[in-house]
């Protein structure tokens, strides 16, 4: 039902940054439901949110403001999504904030608030108001591990990742969780991600930041081709680590930490997948030669979200023709099919748009045998790239999700 | 498996269109997996191809030979598409068309081929070669019904439709048969369609509504989103009817004669999602309201399409909020989703984005639970409409994809 081990290592707490956990009882009692994390003053904070036309209330007002004010405050829920609400639901997120921020001592507008779970079902909002002193009680900044639970809907597992770099003559940290499990397609932005450091950089670079890695990483998976309506990917950067402040692109410390900071969301991105609903492979299509990079994505998001190669995965069958179907109708501009090579796992199946003429279908079903498969595809028309990480389509994907709700 | 009895009516000869059926054991021995269709000297023909980029050796060759000659046969196998198989599929699929043209004393050009069936298999011509002359001997013109099994594949049942309508004083009749049942997103045309008719028409009219009857019929129907390299749909008008030729759309018999064509079109292409791989629901996806046509296609598809929604309705679950998310990353420019109303076989489950205020649980299951079922979605802001026709997504479909071939 997942791929790989699912360990998480060590995750080093990120000064300025505590986070509480609680339980509202939200969908049953008992279950971590309640996030709260604190920023402290002076943080950068920058965001990426779905870009579903049908986002969910939290999500419209964590974009309001988040462009208006200094946020010291995220309200995570799982068990409702708060979404396909209307007005109402509009006025539950408004309610939470302000409670939250007359016990914290802020102002509404200082909380961002994000709800994950069921669509369409009224936010209870007692029960999370209810929660909310024991949560806020509860706030330390050794409680990464547990907010990865407390953010988990139809995930088997939490996701989080944590690292440590030397930047500027000091150490600085990058602790991160994520969740997601289904309605797997983010645009701009995954599911859910939290990820904090304590290096200094201006909001407008973080925002930057936060796009970019984003791009790469929570922005190239799916799942089941479904972009969910709550998605959003939150960067804070508390400046307590005691380096010159990153402002600009061209910093000499901006290089060091985005790559540690993109290795963070890609890692976080990964996790979802490998956690993917019925996922019994990890699947990475790498698409190379293209003339664009744009390209490269189209072809690879018409390989990942393929039923056809998806239920070859699953079998573990070498289906190269479906792979080559796929690449076909991905919709790319005067594509030469006979100049693309497929290779799975370092085997070449297909050459020149047909059968790799040295290949044996025992070689192919070899390839096709571990957890993790990468499909390479050269489109051998230029020199862009790009790398879409999914799943394969089982029996269990079907059973989660005709029974999920019911 | 499938959705309906999948009965066929009486299927009514016509004139000048033989139709030969027979077995070339290409996959199994004595199954049905060659036919070949004669045409009358002095008919026109017509057809649409799949758009795939990796489109398959025959369809290649029949388009080419369309484009230069008069087409006299129709040779189609089941068993193998003959895709992805490079310059020797090619060549065999002319050295096919030789061995008809032959037999037949006709030029090779005149021989339009078909394949279905794997892809990247070499295409067994001595077997094919060897039964034409059984095939052959077996041409007679009320060969429909053994045309329609000879031709399927994952197929469940043979597919047929026929029609008679007074025009010009006379009979005319329309026959018409399809198959295809996975890999189903046709682009300008089907799996494989063929309809005859002995009305009288040029051949130029005739293009255009080929064209014009596969847009609203076989290019509105999804399985799993996967489009063929193998897709293509003929019409052929013998002009065996004595009523005036048909040489304009002004003409007035046109309009009678298009809409008849249509209606078959449009019977063929629903009988192939009936019997979708693992189907268990007939499901129209019917939008209202857009600005243009295009839009209403995309949201059908981004809703016939999703995963999420097609497992709910594998469930009976009227799970709205999935139907909202599709809807919402449709991609439909600057949306309004508050003016959004969606219902299950008329039961108003979500209305202006939200759930509609009269709408219990109970009457949505009641709406979920027959085998047919109608999601209407208005988008509230313009007068355009498009109906798109699919399947739920059944533990079978999985199966059957995961155990195909390997």
């Amino acid at each position: 039902m997942a791929v790989g081990s699912g360990e998480l290592g060590e995750l080093f707490p990120v000064s300025g940054f505590r986070i509480g956990v609680g339980s509202a009882g939200i969908k049953r009692p008992g279950r971590l439901d309640l996030v709260v994390m604190e920023i402290a003053p002076g943080s950068s904070v920058a965001a990426v949110f779905t870009r579903n036309a049908f986002c969910a209330a939290p999500v419209q007002l964590a974009r309001q403001h988040l462009a208006g004010s200094e946020p010291r405050y995220l309200l995570i829920n799982t068990g409702n999504a708060n979404a396909g609400t209307g007005a109402p639901g509009l006025q539950n997120a408004v309610h939470c904030c302000e409670q939250l921020a007359a016990l914290a001592g802020v102002d509404a507008t200082q909380v961002l608030p994000f709800s994950t779970g069921v669509i369409g079902e009224p936010l209870p909002v007692d029960k999370i108001v209810n929660a909310l002193p024991e949560v806020l009680a509860d706030k330390r900044e050794d409680n990464w591990r547990r907010a990865a639970e407390g953010i988990m809907t139809t995930d088997t597992r939490p996701k989080a990742t944590s690292r440590r770099l030397e930047l500027g003559g000091t150490t600085v940290t990058i602790t991160g969780i994520s969740k997601g499990a289904g309605m797997i397609k983010p645009n701009m932005a995954t599911m859910l991600g939290y990820i904090a450091t304590d290096a200094a950089v201006t909001t407008e670079v973080l925002q930057q930041m936060v796009r970019r890695a984003a791009d790469c990483s929570f922005n190239r998976i799916t799942i089941d081709g479904d972009t969910s309506t709550n998605d959003a990917c939150v960067l804070v950067a508390t400046g307590h680590a005691p380096h010159d402040r990153i402002d600009s692109e061209r910093h000499p410390l901006y290089a060091p930490l985005y790559e540690a900071v993109e290795a963070v969301f890609i890692e976080l991105a990964q996790a979802i997948i490998r956690d993917g609903e019925g996922a019994t492979k990890f699947v990475s299509v790498a698409v190379t030669g293209g003339r664009e990079e744009r390209e490269c994505v189209q072809v690879g998001y018409a390989v990942a979200e393929s039923p056809l190669v998806k239920t070859a995965l699953f079998a573990s069958d070498p289906n190269w023709g479906r792979i080559l179907a796929a690449i076909g109708r991905a919709g790319v501009e005067s594509l030469d099919v006979n100049a693309v090579d497929v290779s799975i796992n370092g085997v070449l199946i297909a050459e020149r748009g047909g059968r790799s003429p040295g290949y044996t279908e025992e070689q192919g079903a070899a390839a096709m045998a571990p957890e993790e498969i990468t499909i390479a595809i050269d489109l051998g028309r230029g020199d862009a790239a790009a790398t879409i990480w999914t799943t394969d389509l089982s029996h269990d994907y079907v059973t989660i999700n005709a029974e999920y709700r019911t």
